[in-house]
């Protein structure tokens, strides 16, 4: 594979990388995407697979399907260990990747804040493998108190707390009510319901801070509506196993704590020598370069930009209009033009609550209920990436808004046998 | 949960399982059915899950929607760890379960004849699990290939042996030739596919052995079209890491053995004081029921019945008709009427080969090509349980008529990061 043409690595496939891999489709250079996983994970639906709305394969997309039409493009299936700025050469699970330019888009991993028990014992929503672990963990609670006859265990089990009153623990919570509600009470009729609760604790006075309080307002009554005990200034001090604990004192018994509330950049770009700070994010410069390091760029969740003052957000839209910026900013270093500083375009921000219910500010423009439904569903078959995936989406929403069913209620496959 | 009706407690949600459940819908009886998963599998298209050209939830079906329609039915997701015949109780996993009467229909397991490291070193093809596993692995040879150096370990990620020249390793060796020279091709452009090969071995000397010898010739030229190297009288004497040693002396390098030369019944029966002959198979009576314990029977691939001196075959429409059959004669049993021997009606058997091609056997007629291929793939649509199932495999299977597309090839979820 010996060629003139400069080597461009990109690591990470998420919307941050593969933009960036498209925009340099045709460009006169080699391009390497690297990631620990040979699909594209479309996140924003991340939570509808925890909650057994659709299978994992809905929104998964194989990475060399979407390399395939450019010539240009390589791909490679292996774990990033080190970045060796100094040598310009990735250190992988399957060998050293030399490169010319390098474009991060490695992502984010959740961020405890220090909440003692949190890693040790909540669940995610990062990866696929977490949302296949907690739908399984989810049904197996319910079959658990089926035949539990302690009704504290009982209602341990059939306890949920979700951690996080942003757009993820939102939708989780809202997902989770109406899997509760209605496929699995007509799965269980012998079971007693009463004590099938779903909490969410938000740290902060609001739900989905950052948007507008009429929205606000809206989401909170709406998952009240649907039987979500909702709990504001609820800041957790302690996860424990089958319990958390607030910062009032109170102490909740749960099997099952899903942490939403905090994300930060991967792990590992501070020992690489890359300067990052609040959050593990790399502070970029306005071109997305590393500063004193023309030749790496950081894009997506893992960098750090501000605008008009203010942090950029750690959502896919960023992420995706930072891969394009970068492809397009390394086709003018190519060419000895000068860069361009990145600017985010907001459109908006969306979060879906349940059937016929979500939120969006669009343009600055909110809207509540059907309509924001509507668009949720609109943007959001519209980006996922492949025709197949789609259909079955659709399919699958269509299941559930007319029948009132959730197909995919299945444990498997059997990740760790024992649960968390 | 007290009750003054029989408790008939059916033990494994196969196709023996699901018919008996079924069959006695209405009936004055308490059905429970216990298994470890919350799902059927349909198990004919297993191989296809292997072979990345359908989705696991594809041929996955929840116990409880199936049950939904039944009052009298209730679910137990357990595992049974030892049944005892003199008290009438199970023990599970979730603890001890009378019975009135019992029905086993665990299935069966892999027989590996005592060849030394097969159990170690093979791939199997009995489980969800099992599917996935073999899945991840095969898609991940390509990816090994594609960065190995060494032309020897190259050439061994990229040979696939499959032992066994029944219905799933003729089925399971053409799926994965198609895999291997449509998709994979495309997904690899700098490959060299030379070193790409599916080996089938079978011990007898012929591949199906059981069909007429015009099916068995068409199976094995058809396959070799298809690039297959089908080794006949090629007994396995040993399996290694990375090799096999066929009788003949010989050694074939590869990272992938795939065996499908035998299946026994479930392990354990034995320990239960169940009489268990030829490959841990339960001799039951005519009726299905074990000898001195007519409150229990044994159905599908456990059970052994000879019919017009020769054992039943361990396939999915025995145990079907078996179910049927059971249910029946619970009936009976409950009204104290005499109780019916079991009798097979062998419709005929069939296996597909790939595009265009399959082998079908239907009331005695033999079918080739095409017409036996829709034949097969009518009769699977058919069997399959549940409308959305049927949906996603036929747009599957279009996809790839269509699109020489397999859609799934995403190595998903990690089962075990370092592979078997």
């Amino acid at each position: 594979m010996a060629n003139e043409r400069p080597q461009v690595v990109i690591v990470g496939a998420g919307f941050g990388g593969l933009w960036a891999v498209r925009g340099l489709a045709g460009a006169p250079v080699d391009v390497l995407l690297v990631d620990r996983n040979n699909y594209h994970t479309f996140l924003p639906l991340l939570y509808q697979v925890a909650a057994a709305e659709l299978e994992p394969e809905a929104i998964a997309y194989p990475i060399r399907s979407i390399l395939r039409e450019m010539p240009n493009a390589r791909f490679l299936l292996a774990e990033v260990e080190e970045v060796d700025l100094a040598a310009r050469q990735l250190q992988t699970s399957v060998g050293p990747v030399p490169y010319d330019y390098l474009v991060l888009a490695l992502g984010s991993a959740p961020h405890f804040f220090g909440v003692p028990g949190a890693r040790e014992h909540a669940f995610t929503l990062k990866s696929m493998e977490d949302a296949i672990r907690l739908r399984n963990h989810v049904l197996g609670r319910f079959e658990a108190a089926q035949w539990q006859q302690d009704p504290d265990a009982r209602a341990r089990a059939l306890t949920f707390v979700v951690v996080g009153g942003g757009p993820t623990g939102v939708e989780f919570a809202g997902a989770l009510a109406e899997l509760i509600n209605g496929p699995l009470r007509r799965d269980y009729p012998d079971l007693d319901f009463r004590s099938a609760r779903v909490i969410l604790l938000e740290a902060q006075s609001t739900l989905l801070p950052g948007l507008p309080e009429r929205l606000q307002q809206y989401a909170r009554r709406r998952l009240e509506q649907m039987g979500v005990d909702v709990r504001l200034q609820a800041l957790v001090e302690e996860i424990a196993p089958a319990q958390v604990r607030i910062r009032a004192g109170e102490v909740i018994q749960s099997d099952t704590v899903v942490w939403t509330a905090g994300v930060q950049g991967v792990p590992g770009a501070d020992r690489w020598g890359l300067p990052t700070g609040r959050a593990g994010r790399v502070a970029v410069l306005p071109t997305l370069q590393v500063p004193g390091h023309p030749e790496v760029y950081v894009i997506g969740d893992l960098a750090y930009v501000e605008q008009e003052g203010r942090p950029l957000p750690m959502v896919a839209p960023v992420a995706t209009q930072q891969g394009k910026a970068v492809a397009a900013n390394l086709r003018r270093q190519l060419q000895g033009q000068e860069l361009q500083p990145f600017r985010y375009r907001d459109r908006g921000t969306m979060a879906t609550i349940g059937r016929n219910a979500a939120v969006a500010q669009v343009y600055g423009r909110s809207f509540t209920g059907f309509i924001a439904w509507v668009l949720w569903l609109g943007v959001h078959l519209f980006n996922l990436i492949g025709f197949r995936n789609r259909l079955l989406v659709m399919l699958s929403w269509a299941w559930d808004y007319f029948f009132y069913e959730r197909v995919v209620r299945l444990q498997m496959p059997r990740l760790d046998p024992d649960g968390k």
